[in-house]
């Protein structure tokens, strides 16, 4: 095959031929991919499952990234939603719509990234669909397992705390260097094409009493809203809690703008928020940002938020 | 909100909110819409799972179907590929990426049409993401339970006799009508816009033991075909299994063409096929089309075919 050969070249069932090859099959696989459909064991009788599509141009960009670091950034946010019930994810189907002239070797370089995502946790990708399309999309469902009760948004209540564990802010603040066409702080770059979520964090969360959680993918600020709404009740979070990493303060100092808005807005990272009882020890590698109180709404250090909490289509 | 409103004047989470009040939950679901993903009871510890991507102008023509009935074919391609496996699927993921200026009237009619199919075989939709495209997409992913042993494409062997279930080539029929710009025979048209899966014949074959079984998506020849090649066979079409139906008799004469083309190569019925042990009793609903013998790929009456066995991307 030419190095520069197409979809078109390929062919639809000489590419699924290539990709199936990269998907290695872990042993709660009973079938895996080449049939109807697959059948993955879930040994506790309860299966746990989140979509997410992914739009070229919406949710990513081929040239702000490889198409190793997209694989990795489709992955890792449907494994965050696993990660976010206190689960664990243990296989993957995905669905890959393009035009007929993208090059096989980024198809193949995806496939790549998501494999090498899905081995941080153990997860293997079973199945699939290919499919041409006028815009390159890629369409994920994670399945998998959750040990004890899962961790849902609507469990917070007036007098617990509100936590975080993760990097929160770093994607923003790297998406906000490409958009103005830089690519430096090459640290910030780097977190937005490739977010490192605290797998495992949500697990351990759930063990140690978490009462709400969830990941952030639209917003800290938006994705808090959605906790205290489901919960019914008001969150104030308290800026003084956060550290601002040395690149966020260089980039905020470069662009004039707020380093706090990335921490706040942003929704890259993957990072998990939860709720914890009040007084509770705080587990490894979470810590406190904020209090829940009776009433609604998101607040900042007791006030309204200026701006938007975070993203939303349409 | 006005009749011809659109999804930028709703918003993300207007609309969200308006499908999800329309997925009826069934009991088996232990956490629906709203989290960050979905829990889903499976009993006997195995999950089957297949997706698909259908893509407006690939898959589907919105001036060629309603929203509803569009709603109706993505689900049936999905809850097939689970029949296909002697399974039932329980629950479904949807993901629906669209342009802001896609009426809501389309998408909740879409919603109302994957409710109705499936509430056919008892499937809750648990899940999705909504999210901006160029052109509207919807990915499916089924997940659902087997009984006893998956019938995988692999299975066939030589002596056994190939069967099939449901109706097919009338989709394709009413695919040739309306390419032409005709809208009937009706009835051909109507099986194109929704087809109608033997749900449960996948289970009633696997009990009564079928050695391989696939959905027909592609192209009879085509999904015949796959299961040669799985199971390391050679698979003969007899032709003069099928009665060819009287529309499907008449819109060969109107367009100057082979009915028995539609049958051979259409792939939008969603029938079944499958291979029993020769001599075994034919199971009600289905009928002989075929054999197996050693060797490979796939004959009709004994011949070679004349022309493409199905549809492929790219």
């Amino acid at each position: 095959m030419p190095a520069n050969a197409t979809l078109a070249d390929l062919g639809e069932f000489g590419l699924i031929g290539a990709l199936v090859e990269r998907f290695p099959q872990g042993d709660h696989v009973l079938i895996g991919p080449g049939d109807d459909a697959a059948v993955v064991a879930v040994p506790d009788g309860r299966v746990v499952v989140s979509t997410d599509l992914h739009v070229d141009t919406r949710h990513f960009r081929r040239d702000w990234a490889s198409a190793t670091d997209i694989g990795h950034r489709v992955a890792a946010a449907n494994l965050s939603d696993l990660n976010a019930m206190g689960g664990r994810a243990t296989a993957l189907t995905i669905g890959l719509a393009a035009p007929a002239d993208l090059p096989v070797a980024w198809a193949l370089e995806l496939a790549d990234g998501i494999v090498a995502e899905c081995a941080l946790v153990g997860a293997s990708v079973v199945g699939g669909d290919l499919t041409s399309a006028d815009q390159v999309m890629v369409s994920v469902t994670a399945l998998g397992a959750v040990a004890g009760d899962p961790v849902r948004r609507s469990g917070a209540r007036p007098g617990d705390v509100l936590a975080i564990a993760g990097r929160q802010g770093w994607a923003a603040g790297g998406l906000a260097v490409l958009t103005r066409g830089f690519r430096s702080p090459r640290k910030l770059v780097e977190a937005y094409q490739r977010p490192e979520p605290p797998y495992g964090a949500g697990a351990q969360a759930a063990a140690l009493g978490a009462t709400a959680m969830i990941d952030v993918s639209d917003g800290l600020l938006a994705d808090v809203g959605h906790v205290a709404a489901a919960s019914g009740v008001a969150i104030d979070v308290r800026t003084a809690a956060f550290e601002i990493a040395e690149p966020l303060q260089a980039v905020g100092a470069a662009l004039g703008a707020d380093p706090l808005r990335f921490i706040l807005t942003g929704g890259d990272d993957h990072c998990l928020v939860a709720t914890f009882p009040g007084g509770a020890l705080m587990p490894e590698g979470w810590s406190e940002i904020g209090v829940v109180t009776e009433g609604s709404g998101v607040t900042v250090d007791g006030a309204a938020y200026d701006g938007p909490a975070g993203h939303t289509h349409f």
